[in-house]
């Protein structure tokens, strides 16, 4: 049995379920993270509840429980759960949305596998397609992921691992990860306008931690273009160096020096 | 005990539950519809039937029945429920979403009141608020409902009724409704961009029928504001008159002599 935490109380993960017309199904309409827990320690988990916080702060979303409260939930499913390395989901779902400013809504926290990618992936990079699309709310992580799942089967078609969302000649995120570009041994990243992801925070961290120049700033589809390289970054992707856009070949076609190390100090974090 | 749908059978509507963790809770991913049933009559299934299918095509989401088998499910929720007025909302939720280029979900039926709006909605008329959106693949009734309950709370603020979307100067559709302009006894309604709703279809039936020139096609924000009558029309708000928007009053501030007959006449449909 899996250990999940439904609404007040810890249960058997399989059994959580929210009425069909549940304003989170009926509506669309609920705050989401995700976090790792590794070895039983969860994973950057101030990160994950700034975050999720700020979410339903921002879908005006309430539940029951302090921060506080929320990390003694997090510290307790880790211990209850014995797999090495998995996954957190949480939902916050509103039980009702009319009335006040706040909508009173459930906590709902589920364990899930995390997939394991080749090593292929890391070593010979990914490629990507462009879709002109700016998320709805970007700063807040929702349940609202309709145009990645519905694209989703342009994937394989054109041979593509992820879909990154440009909007007016700038470069936003990807359906489910962050994009960062190298050019001239400076690292950029878009600021503005997308989710701020946890692993995009560490592979800041590690920026500085490495004395390699960063800047967040606005990214132009034909910067990303000319760039030496790119990666992306999420809680299930780690690092994922990228070396095609739409067909198109980025730097040299292969994982570049600035990418590598970054990948493995991640790895080093997780494994 | 209400009946509703689950997946392969009739059970009692309040416990058709979902996985916390379901495609259609977790990535907000679902197709809806919700149709009226009067005297235990279903009130315009073979339209609802059309936008129901033409959903799930469009999300690439496939259930296990025919549309003659859910126009059988539909005939008999509405003998196995008694009220005399009452909605059905159906959801069609992806199982999973990964392989195959359509979704094989789950489909779900469930009755639910319908409000009942006070007479003077009709007679004195409604105000609208804007907000500058565009709806994400909008000819879909999806549960991609979002901005619509994130905003939701300024409408009491702003003694608004409903939200109008709007997207460069173009008039498109409410959060929950299409719209009609009266401009010199010519009615009105965009044609593209928008979730084309039954009761619109009613109305322009009925413009037919009475033979008041009718046209479909983009309507500016500039022709909105000059028009002589405004009204909504979807399944649960019937045809409202509209006698301000952001503030500013529509026409003479009346409910006018184009919205009163039609209001009527569909009215008349229902009672």
């Amino acid at each position: 049995m899996k250990t999940g935490f439904c609404k007040d109380t810890y249960c058997d993960a399989s059994r959580i379920k929210i009425p069909v017309d549940s304003i989170g199904l009926n509506r669309g309409y609920a705050a989401f993270d995700f976090m790792k827990v590794v070895k039983s320690q969860p994973f950057y988990t101030e990160r994950h509840l700034d975050r999720f916080f700020r979410t339903m702060s921002l879908l005006r979303i309430e539940i029951p429980f302090s921060r506080e409260e929320v990390n003694s939930i997090i510290q307790e499913l880790a211990q209850k759960n014995t797999d090495n390395y998995y996954g957190l989901k949480f939902f916050a779902v509103p039980v009702e949305t009319a009335g006040s400013e706040y909508f009173p809504s459930d906590l709902y926290i589920t364990p899930v596998k995390i997939p394991v990618h080749p090593d292929e992936i890391f070593t010979q990079g990914i490629s990507l397609m462009t879709k002109e699309y700016a998320r709805f709310l970007p700063e807040a992580k929702s349940t609202n992921y309709m145009p990645s799942i519905l694209w989703g089967n342009e994937l394989k078609k054109y041979h593509a691992f992820e879909i990154l969302y440009c909007f007016n000649q700038q470069v936003l995120e990807t359906s489910r990860s962050n994009i960062f570009i190298v050019s001239k041994n400076h690292v950029y990243t878009p600021g503005t306008n997308v989710l701020k992801g946890i692993t995009r925070s560490i592979v800041i961290d590690l920026l500085h931690e490495k004395q390699i120049p960063f800047t967040e700033k606005q990214v132009s589809t034909s910067e990303l273009f000319a760039a030496d390289e790119v990666f992306i970054t999420g809680t299930t992707k780690e690092i994922m160096p990228v070396v095609k856009i739409d067909g198109k070949t980025i730097g040299n076609g292969k994982v570049g020096p600035v990418s590598t190390p970054l990948i493995e100090a991640y790895q080093k974090l997780i494994r």
